[in-house]
């Protein structure tokens, strides 16, 4: 069992239940999404979040798509095709949504069935792909590990934990790992602004997991990198591009440049699911661009002039150079990376 | 006439006026300071704030100590040496607030006076450093403008403005100068956690202003000079090291190597009396810690877990290496600095 259930089918079997992110710490709040548009919100609303979580979702919530299936096969592609659409776009930068609901899709057209059997089949292939996400992480973990010294101070960003997947996560999973294998550790949660990730969510699960955790603003760590007091940087990843540039949450090209100049391993963590051999580089991807009320208002206050413009991007682009291994469930990589063939 | 009167006397000379940037943008809030206490308390709590405002305000809140004096010279002189050490300690890491409560302490003990007359002069003295402040806000504009051609789009962290000063700024005189003649910029004001004086004070202060500017989060900052979007990066400090090193809000450390990483100038704006010559390197500069609120509860809501530790660092060094110039009152200087015979 993962220490934590971010996202299952609920005990009646017809809907996605989720532990809504957008409570934490406050309130551990479970919810059921019971229509393809509601899961389509909680993937654009970040109720459930990380680039392995919401491409299950996504491929949940096509499940969802056939509850009112009368057994006609032309209604049934027509709503699994909109549900395809719908739930494809919710989110814009991490591959895996988009792999998810294809995957669901093929395997739509190919079964050759209608109604009841088709619902069972896709539902069937959803569960198939939350249960691969959760060996997936396992194996990550596995990999990882050994790049985590024992006594190591560890730099994360974001959430790249088992809230953001249907396991231990990604790159905490190496953490856990080296944590249940009696390695000490202290993890630094970068806060993440401006949803606060690190500092809701990383903090709250490592927390559980009994695993020292300090908070601090994305801003100060490249002090504690000066200081020396950071042994290896580890995130995760929404995308990563053929020649290993790595699109993540937005502030991880900073502290991907901090590392370099101190001289800070950085490491990537992700499932095979999240190399896109089909994007050439970074400057390929399309980075979501929020809205300036994430960023205008912090948790309910006005914390900046009426009217004023905001640059709000959900992610960046950290290039390949910066980045000293990434970690996936088959190996690691190091640099030079060439994902060109290495297609899910 | 600055754009903003961020302190001054009270209109009876009797407390030091001060806008309350903790309420701002949401209110323009003016305060009358009577007493030390309560003007160490503003210095404290970040009430007033930016390293040449509050020295200005522990140089006034000296003078507030002779309110309940009696003409006898021994008592004047203990409660000038008890307002001395409440003030001075108030926030360690700004060398402005040691400079200017050292100098009127220097002014009473030379002057020779007593009772009233010895408040007269240090009421003179206090609001001398004022108006010096006012004048090296200019100068340093008109020193940092020639750095800042025509269109630039100009990234600036924290408030290094007329919030921050008696004048137009420090970093921000420099913007102020070359927009009054006549060039065009874009100011990208980051947000600046935990206490957001990017997007609630910078911003408010360049809309004021009439100049354009957008707020994001700091992380966003290293993906627009990835985009080739910011011409150059300048910001204040607290404290300047005699090799060069700078002391300036947390953050400014991160800034300063994405800007290098990208082949962006970083400057520093400051008055003359920020340079320390005694202090050899950034080694030897005291870095405030402050409470883990500011990072845990984000304006009032819950943002960590309950009972997570927090490292919360309010200013950052810069190694000299790093920044381009460093604009004063005085002159630009370049690489390599050597101020230990620059003393105030």
């Amino acid at each position: 069992m993962p220490p934590i259930e971010s996202i299952r089918w609920s005990d009646d079997g017809r809907a996605v239940r989720i532990l809504d992110q957008r409570r934490l710490p406050e309130r551990e709040e479970y919810r059921e999404l019971r229509t393809v548009d509601e899961v389509r919100d909680a993937i654009a609303t970040l109720a459930v979040r990380g680039a392995p979580a919401i491409g299950i979702a996504g491929a949940m919530g096509m499940v969802l798509a056939l509850d009112e299936s009368t057994g006609d096969s032309l209604a049934d592609e027509s709503r699994l095709a909109a549900a395809h659409e719908r739930i494809r776009c919710a989110r814009p930068t991490a591959v895996n949504l988009a792999w998810a609901v294809d995957r669901m899709l093929s395997v739509a057209t190919q079964s050759g069935l209608v109604g009841h059997d088709l619902r069972a089949a896709l539902c069937d292939e959803a569960t198939r792909i939350l249960e691969e996400d959760r060996a997936m992480c396992r194996r990550i973990g596995e990999n990882g590990a050994p790049l985590i010294p024992d006594g190591a101070r560890i730099l994360t960003h974001c959430n790249a934990g088992a809230l953001a997947t249907a396991g231990i996560g990604t790159a905490l999973a190496a953490i856990y790992v080296a944590f249940e294998q009696g390695k000490r550790v202290h993890v630094f949660a970068d806060e993440t602004r401006p949803l606060l990730q690190g500092s809701r969510l990383t903090a709250w699960e490592l927390e559980r997991a009994g695993i020292p955790v300090t908070v601090l603003v994305e801003s100060a760590a490249a002090s504690l990198m000066r200081d020396g007091a950071i042994d290896l940087c580890i995130v995760g990843a929404d995308r990563i591009a053929a020649n290993g540039d790595v699109a993540n949450k937005v502030g991880t090209l900073s502290l991907a440049i901090s590392a370099r100049y101190h001289n800070v391993p950085f490491y990537v963590a992700v499932p095979t699911s999240i190399v896109d051999a089909a994007t050439t580089s970074g400057r390929d991807i399309v980075i979501e661009q929020r809205g300036r009320d994430e960023v205008y208002s912090s948790r309910g206050t006005r914390a900046a002039p009426d009217g004023v413009a905001v640059y709000n991007p959900a992610f960046d682009i950290t290039p390949a150079e910066l980045v000293t291994a990434i970690v996936t469930d088959r190996r690691v990589e190091r640099a030079p990376y060439d994902f060109t063939h290495n297609a899910t």
